[in-house]
């Protein structure tokens, strides 16, 4: 966990060489392999590693000795009949590994998938860079009046000047202060005192403080951890990566991506109360909510989710 | 994940009704359940459910109708047996349920061990409570030169005193400008502003304030997070809670607690060139480092575990 | 993993037993706590233990002090919320243990839910039983034409008539020679003989003998391992355990088990498409198989759903 | 889970085609991928595809824009200590798929391990093979007297010839049963019987009968795997795929593989009493079971493991 020293000298260094391999190999995740994909102000997305491909789904469905068969259009279909009926562990023997920037009260978020492996980098044991996630203006949102969890209209004028000034300020002074208790080796070094060590002083920082880690997960869980996180009620900026990792996923697993939007990120889920408004609807029958059976907050996502107006109508 | 009332005076009510079970039951553990048991400055862990007991390991090993043997000595010899041999299973037919209420730092730490279930406070649902870790003066300590991830010895005089203050300075003021962002109703409210949703607020907040949770585990995987963290080379501020949860365990499970410090807590484990060593060692023959074919900190490490001095003498 | 003594003996001492606890207790499970519920021909399910109930899921979900709200409807609406938006964790926060008998075919579908804690009887240490599943008259079945995983019409006649005649002869020609092979101590030993090990005899046993299992699993992977096996499209063999089971959960906690029902087991997901057609349908348009843009056996699936006729009227 | 042509000139096909990619690479493993490696008499390992190599593991434990240092010596150097000090999550960073031809009996030992992604080839949707595992005379042993789940001596004479004609014979008949059950389409079809569905059919195979998974798991679970599998207390029949597995990893990972010899298949692990006792031998003190606080069980493996005699001494 030593910290690195020109990051960008490096990953030119690891783009320049290549090697000769009878793996599955995609080359349009190749051509962005290793590059930092820049989310947030100062966060990115890097792929370091990736195995298998839309054949290896196949190839492990039908625990064939061969990859797959040779219309691609059986593929496709072998693919969406397994999204749509749930067979998922042909999806698990794909995996892809990530390095990414992001910022701690993301990270918070983002470690509660458990089934996928992390290696952070230790503040315990090394020093922390002096960067913090600082809202754009137009990401600097009040609190939703009617979901808790929600934002709702920007911060304008002086109240927004005032926020982002406070957040620059206090992070800014947190980590000076969080570098004075560390008194490590160096410029500004002050020899008559020893230090505080570096597993304390940490907690100092702001959880707008940036980190890293290394992020492996194998493309089932993947999916999983996009349709709750690329979804409009998962907060802005763990959001942000969610939506930069679909854009990787339709370079490297097209065929599955697809399925997956049409089965899952685009789907519906019709309650048992639900499926049988909508039977009395398409024959014909007006409902309402009073008539439906749905609480009003159930009606409420009903209607907007298949375009109708607040009575039930189209 | 709404903000509770008055907790002892729920814990008390908690602890005042009791049932009937035919359930395994353990009075030991009983006797302490719902207790807010302090841990650090502001912390505590409070064991809120539990199932199983030391027969539910030796029931499920032999997977029998009954519970276990008539006689106690053969219980604690299968449960033994099963520490010393691996066999891990049947300890995972117990889990433990606790409250815990710790620093944000410590949390990053905890939240590692994945083979665990969590419900944590949400601060983007809810406002967080202005409580934050200050460490004792005690605890205190400056980068140990040998070890990256350790401490060394006290921070004293001035430095302590002006570490401590820019802990509580840093962390008050921070949590103010949190509030005043939030702008939410009730006292100090200002109509004019329209105030920053939580979700965005809490990023201001430092990484020593407090956070609850509620964890759940298996016994046999809960020996293994006390393995790494009730050890000395874990950060003090994670053992703390580890040293305690230790105590639970001898109350619930005394028998399968005594093998787990037998056969994982005091163990030792000698890697193949140790093994050879040792058995230069017990032929008479005089080892030193260069002689061992350990390096110079297995070596140290080697010594010190058996109590040898550093020229591998007794 | 020794054998135990007549089991009914057993059960009935443990149902015999009562304790008094703190601790959260259902009073409609703990009336059917280990009494062996029959399955298919031999086996059985018996619930040995759980912990958690309803409320136990509310107090997760808040991260409370206390046993959730006072009323009843608020609990209810809690938890139909976390069911309906996927916030899986609070369920988590129980679990349940069961001793199963079932049949090593349906033992290696079982296993492959992974989340859940397993002790085998085995077969490696101990002499196995002589029981083995023949199915009923009524459940021999042919293979479906139109679906290469599932069952068509009876077997009559000659036929039924011979496989089980096939079946019975074939386990127990094979276990009296697994019992030869042995050559145990007692009636039949043969002293001139070594006879063979256990793990390499029991190779000779047939997919149709019963095995028995300690199982636990968590509320939430229990959720999902009944919406797989308990659903029409599972071998009926393993359904006949998941429903079963279902029955215990309406006992265990019939709020979250309402909820299950509503926005799980009776629900229908609409692809992205389907939910255009849908919408079409709503607004009066006659949608057929071809205009539709689903495939012909999505289309089929649709209308099946809906209570549709083919062509897509009601 | 169609049933693939000819496995062997699928797999030559393969082994023709080369990509060119920018991932880790390792040429001794490249060199043997998809080979079917043999194990027992009919089953077989291959490796389908890998990811990562040891610089992989550095690259993660540095959480670093490169791949490690570059010294070959200090790379060896963390990866020891990593390995040493049950540092895990680094080498979760590399993961291996591997399909696997294997009787049914060691299947079920194999599948407990669960953190792992296994498809299986579907004997509900397929028609199964006409193979089964018949052990060669040199592994025909009979029970051990002193270990419950061990085997001793070789099966002689007529018992073994006896033995071996048992198990070809009932795992023919039973496979011919089945057949005619299956009474599928082809050659010996009997158009007067509809013929029993697969998923019931498959119950009157064995447990020798080979059946076929791909199987993908981390380096992490992977050695944890091989320490518990190719252990010589592990069943021959696991250990023989677990030996060759083994072979695979020195050369995939060959610094990685080194030091889990170290410091896991060559470890001895002493209890906290048997700690006590090294440091009284290594002091010159004479110990026997009797005043060493060990079991009579535990004196035994000790003094076994430290190549003392059965008094204590060398």
């Amino acid at each position: 966990m030593i910290k690195a020293g020109d990051p960008q000298e490096q990953v030119l260094e690891l783009r320049s060489g290549t090697s000769v391999t009878r793996r599955p190999t995609v080359s349009a995740l190749e051509d962005i392999l290793f590059e930092m994909l820049p989310v947030l102000d100062k966060g990115f997305v890097r792929v370091v590693d990736y195995m298998g491909d839309d054949a290896a789904v196949v190839q492990a469905a039908r625990v064939s000795y061969g990859r797959g068969t040779k219309k691609v259009s059986e593929d496709r279909g072998l693919i969406r009949y397994l999204m749509r009926h749930y067979h998922t562990t042909p999806f698990e023997m794909c995996s892809i590994k990530f390095h990414v920037k992001l910022p701690i009260f993301v990270a918070r978020q983002w470690i509660r998938h458990r089934t996928a492996s992390v290696n952070e980098y230790s503040a315990r044991y090394s020093v922390v860079d002096d960067e913090f996630y600082i809202p754009a203006p137009e990401n600097l949102a009040s609190q939703s009046k009617s979901n808790r969890q929600g934002r709702d209209s920007l911060l304008e004028g002086d109240e927004a000047t005032r926020v982002l000034e406070l957040l620059k300020d206090d992070a800014a002074r947190n980590f000076s202060h969080y570098t004075w208790m560390l008194n490590e080796a160096g410029e500004g070094h002050d020899d008559s005192r020893s230090g505080l060590s570096r597993e304390l002083a940490r907690m100092n920082l702001t959880l707008n403080t940036y980190t890293q880690w290394y992020w492996k997960i194998d493309l089932h869980n993947l999916f999983h951890f996009l349709r709750l996180r690329a979804d409009p009620h998962a907060q802005y900026e763990i959001r942000a990566y969610a939506d930069l990792i679909m854009d990787l996923l339709a370079r490297w697993v097209p065929v599955s991506y697809e399925a997956f939007l049409e089965y899952r990120m685009g789907a519906m889920t019709l309650s048992r109360t639900a499926v049988e408004v909508v039977k009395r609807m398409i024959a014909g029958e007006s409902v309402d909510q009073a008539s439906s059976g749905l609480t009003a907050r159930e009606w409420n996502e009903f209607v907007a989710q298949l375009g109708l107006n607040s009575g039930g109508g189209t």
